[in-house]
């Protein structure tokens, strides 16, 4: 582990800081090839405990996984005007097959819409087929050219859902269902609290006709978008000729939606709650929850040490629990490696714990001495599953209290310039995408989305005074 | 479900067979791109329970998993001098990224050797880093020109194993342990008897110094390779320059090792136990391990029949089960479909069974009345538990009554010539590739491999008479 130097801290430079430690805790590296990445088994275990957070709440929404060819013929993205406009600017191109140069070019699926739609329409023939409610967890290619490890990639992974149904209040239904799944998620499995919200015309999806997403504040108040679900309305539907024989045998065009969450919450996770030290991971998705290291000066005592060690891994056996028995390092130096790579709950075992039955806690969230506790050895199993859920409410905590201290809600236009600068703004929004892009031109905030939790009542466009019932979320974001 | 055509006997025509069950089943189907599949829900979450299977394994074994770049530079191909012989053939190449014509073309992973050793030499410093023991799942492009659903497909599934080791001896030995894994998982998951053995040099992995398959045969008596496991000496570990400081601080190269299983298998598993009915699943690895179609004519029946299936439901949860309550189809229908897909055992409840306090249980292996059988619902969770298992060692038994029929020890070559037409030949083998090529162009079978288990003792060599310590399988093979 390259731990050697030392970890730029967060408070100087968010930007270095993010940078770094991505790299120094092992979750990803940068790949041979310009804006690819490597997740490192720390990064995609991480990443695993997400899927299976996901995954459930898909299954239990009554959803399947399947698997949809990487490759789509150019013509398809061609037949969503909006569709091809967003996204021909950054797609790969396979021109070359098996030697031969190909008759029509294939794209590295930047998303799946258009192929899925190829085959829903072979699928779906009445309503007895619908709903359609796929999911499928796979690997997609956006040429960018600014990238980040995490947070904007060449490749990056994802789980993209793609439903159809007969009519489109279910179509509408399910949009906010899976935006409500992913909040979920955030808020309980990962501890990242999130404001679910429309996006502008401007900012959704290429080809929805409403675009949903949770936005996160990281902790240089910045915004990220965590994850979006989009009501597609007949768009796909009649560019693919996804058609079914209704009730009354007639028919119609089904009415889709498409949803997606990807390794940039792995980002999401890093910037809202890492500090100085390095990585904060949420207990329910941190790779490893507790980590042990024995603590002893001679072989005597690591035996006795070790035995113990034994002893309370196995009682702790249904936690994800790591043992740092290594020979070559300090204890101290165990410390500061896992403290940068975030494992919630640290347990340290030396020769006075064996002579009086204890052992130390020591929570990764409270740094230091403050977060430090003797238990007894008896207790263990006991005080670390509630260690544990404490340290899972209270990173959610600390998080939201930075948001709401970050979010301001500014009375005039000049004003909104300057909290920009500091953090969100929740203003009054007539809608109108001129004032939208003169926020952007000034500030270089966009609209994150409109809360679907609105105070009611109504007030002035921020920008043009106008009256409007609508406030909206201004941020700088990734 | 498309199955109102009739299902082509598999006695009748075996290749025909395969290819309409595929689609019927809804285990996959055609994609618009050539030789490209869409794994359905239902073919898909077969392939989730093979993972799970293999990944558990693969864990217990001391591994882990991370991810690596879709896309590799070309020029990382033509550093292992065998491995660009053997693939350049079958490449995919990106040539546009972003609208604009790439520097160097891309090509998309057809395996990952080359990039994985890259960044094993980044990681890799001295013996302490070793072993490197990493999975990865994903997808991989072989530009193949006559394709099949499951079996031979442009892009497929799979995972591969990448590790590095300090010495020949660890490598070899991770190769034997990880064919081993795909043994045990072949035999006690899926019920597919396999034999596992050493690659012929014309057989083995382009880059390889040794290869070693699992073999299974299909219930045509064709064999099909269902995994490989290659000990890659240095080969790539000096192609890329992954070297580690040793005990005595000198600079070594490492000892690695890949293995592989993919899509495929699920044409094995189709292959070998499925009948003119359709499929057959191994009940450890089949999505649904139990439907319910209950049986009833008025209303009345129906609330009463749906009341008690409800119940059965939730007294078996710890099974995957589903239950069959479609409205439109009468349980006839149910009953063929189910069987066409693969459900290992199907619990009819009707009227007289809740008069009776009875259902009755179809297997899926015995086909029609021999493998019904009447049970109480008060014993149903333990029967059910029984007779799932009684189903696994059966088919299992099945199949390697079937391989073991069907393998044969000709005499002379001419009694070779015969048995290639009805099944596999065991036979000594000198070992010269020139024996193994006239076989090939005589029969069409090839070698597949040297089985772990050699008789002992020596014999002469089938092709030219020399004498020969060891035996081969030669089989035509898909």
């Amino acid at each position: 582990m390259s731990t050697t130097d030392k970890l730029t801290k967060r408070s100087e430079n968010f930007s270095e800081w993010y940078n770094q430690l991505v790299q120094k805790a092992e979750l990803a590296d940068y790949a041979p090839v310009r804006g690819c990445m490597v997740v490192r088994p720390y990064g995609w275990t991480l990443w695993e405990n997400i899927q299976a957070g996901l995954d459930r709440r898909f299954k239990e929404t009554g959803h399947v996984n399947a698997a949809f060819p990487l490759f789509i013929p150019l013509s398809f993205l061609e037949k969503e005007k909006e569709h091809v406009e967003g996204f021909s600017p950054e797609l790969a191109v396979v021109t070359i097959g098996g030697g031969v140069k190909l008759e029509e070019p294939l794209i590295v699926r930047p998303t799946s819409e258009t192929i899925i739609g190829h085959m829903y329409a072979k699928w779906i023939k009445s309503y007895r087929d619908l709903p359609v409610l796929i999911n499928q967890w796979g690997n997609v290619v956006r040429w960018e050219l600014r990238t980040r490890l995490f947070l904007r990639t060449l490749e990056f992974y994802w789980q993209e859902g793609h439903t159809a149904h007969a009519t489109a209040e279910e179509a509408q239904e399910e949009t906010i269902r899976m935006l409500n799944v992913y909040s979920d998620f955030a808020i309980n499995d990962a501890a990242v609290p999130v404001v679910p919200g429309l996006k502008s015309e401007k900012e959704k999806f290429a080809g929805a006709v409403r675009s949903y997403s949770i936005e996160a504040m990281m902790g240089d108040t910045r915004a990220l978008q965590a994850g979006t679900s989009h009501f597609l309305g007949q768009n796909f539907a009649k560019a693919f000729d996804i058609q079914f024989l209704d009730w009354n045998n007639e028919l119609q065009h089904v009415w889709t939606t498409s949803w997606g969450l990807s390794t940039r919450f792995i980002g999401a996770i890093i910037m809202t709650h890492g500090d100085d030290q390095g990585l904060i991971l949420p207990p329910k998705l941190a790779p490893h929850q507790i980590v042990i290291v024995p603590i002893f000066k001679s072989d005597l005592e690591a035996s006795r040490v070790m035995e113990v060690v034994e002893r309370i891994r196995q009682e702790l056996s249904g936690f994800r629990i790591k043992v740092d028995n290594r020979s070559e390092v300090t204890p101290g130096f165990k410390f500061n490696d896992w403290e940068l790579r975030g494992v919630p709950l640290r347990i340290e075992v030396g020769p006075k714990d064996i002579e009086k039955g204890t052992v130390t806690m020591a929570r990764r969230d409270i740094y230091g001495k403050p977060g430090k506790s003797v238990v007894s050895q008896t207790q263990l199993p006991d005080q670390v599953g509630k260690m544990l859920e404490k340290i899972q409410a209270s990173i959610y905590e600390r998080a939201l209290t930075f948001r709401e201290a970050n979010t301001f809600e500014p009375k005039n236009y000049r004003e909104l310039g300057e909290v920009e600068q500091k953090g969100w703004a929740f203003t009054w929004w007539c809608g109108n995408a001129k004032c939208e892009a003169k926020v952007k031109e000034d500030t270089k905030a966009t609209t994150r989305n409109l809360p679907l939790e609105q105070p009611g009542g109504e007030g002035k466009c921020i920008v043009c005074g106008e009256r409007s019932t609508q406030k909206v979320y201004f941020a700088r974001s990734y």
